[in-house]
């Protein structure tokens, strides 16, 4: 934990770099404080994996984007990105707050050239786990103790 | 919100066209009327996302299906399709039930073919939400605002 | 119900077989015994899924891994793999915890080569379903009826 899995249609793939977003979103998380300013989450857990849908189907398909017309390249092609960052239970409401303003303003940065050439809707959630079994194996968790 | 996210047996892209499912799915959230008659879902927030997997295992791996043998294809060739849509919280369980028997009409309807063809898994689940965060960035919701 | 589905970062791949993985925890799956030794899972709902993520972040992007040296062959390079079980609701605390010590055996002896030859890290855990809605629709369930 914590973990961040972003869903998008795969039409974006082509239109911008997914894989800097995942770097932009973990070193946002890796920064952000607690209450207490310090770390919220421990760098050898922290990771971003995001996955193009080779299928998808956004709202009315596009009629409405083609019926408002404007001067994107095509308004009826939609995109949607979900955002999920899953975290441990236990953080107050201010940190949970404070990491999700954090990712949302990242990831508006990243978003913005093409919320002036496509339609597009982002939403962002956290979840807290409340998983009833958790285990970690790892080698990367070392790296990081001092 | 809402959004259903399918994941499937990625042996099934070269049966059926999950992209046609995506579409009736979300017209099918898009016609789904609450306890009062009006839309649930905003058709600005509806999206269907379907990924396939590259690697999977199901149920014991053919051996069944191999010995009951039968007239498919190749009746040691398992697939499965988990669909699964996250709503916002706070729906009456009526509306729950509406959308949810919607939804596997329309899933049954188009698998319908391959239950002829081959082994086939269906289920579809409906959970609320829960979040701690939630912001959306969006040019779509606007295209639906009269 | 059950299924697992395990999210994991592209550059596995290469060097391990993450069918085989599938397989081996659907197994793992199949042999668990509930609190009175009766099989945990039906035969016919048991599936793993396995999604590579294409673009992925993980960690500090391989400083501390390069600055800690080492004999891999690029200790600058992480890999996740994060699986979670999602299982009905109602089960024991005693059974949640041999499922998963059953499947973190299985993981870990699946990964055992892997950790002397880079950084890489799993986490596992298991969530109760608290579905709304629950449909299925299968011809696989009847296979495993005696």
């Amino acid at each position: 934990m914590p973990h961040l899995v972003i869903l998008y249609t795969g039409n974006l793939d082509a239109e911008t770099d997914m894989t800097a977003l995942c770097r932009s979103l973990a070193d946002t998380m890796l920064a952000a404080p607690d209450d207490a300013g310090k770390p919220v989450f421990p760098p050898g857990g922290t990771r971003v994996l995001a996955y193009p849908a080779p299928h998808f189907a956004v709202s009315d398909g596009g009629a409405a984007g083609r019926a408002a017309g404007g001067d994107f390249r095509d308004p009826g092609d939609y995109a949607f990105v979900y955002l999920n960052l899953r975290m441990a239970s236990g953080r107050t409401a201010a940190t949970h707050k404070r990491v999700g303003d954090a990712l949302l303003m990242a990831t508006k940065a990243h978003f913005q050239p093409l919320f002036s050439q496509r339609h597009i809707g982002v939403t962002l959630q956290i979840d807290e786990g409340h998983e009833v079994f958790d285990a970690k194996h790892s080698n990367l968790h070392p790296l990081f103790k001092k």
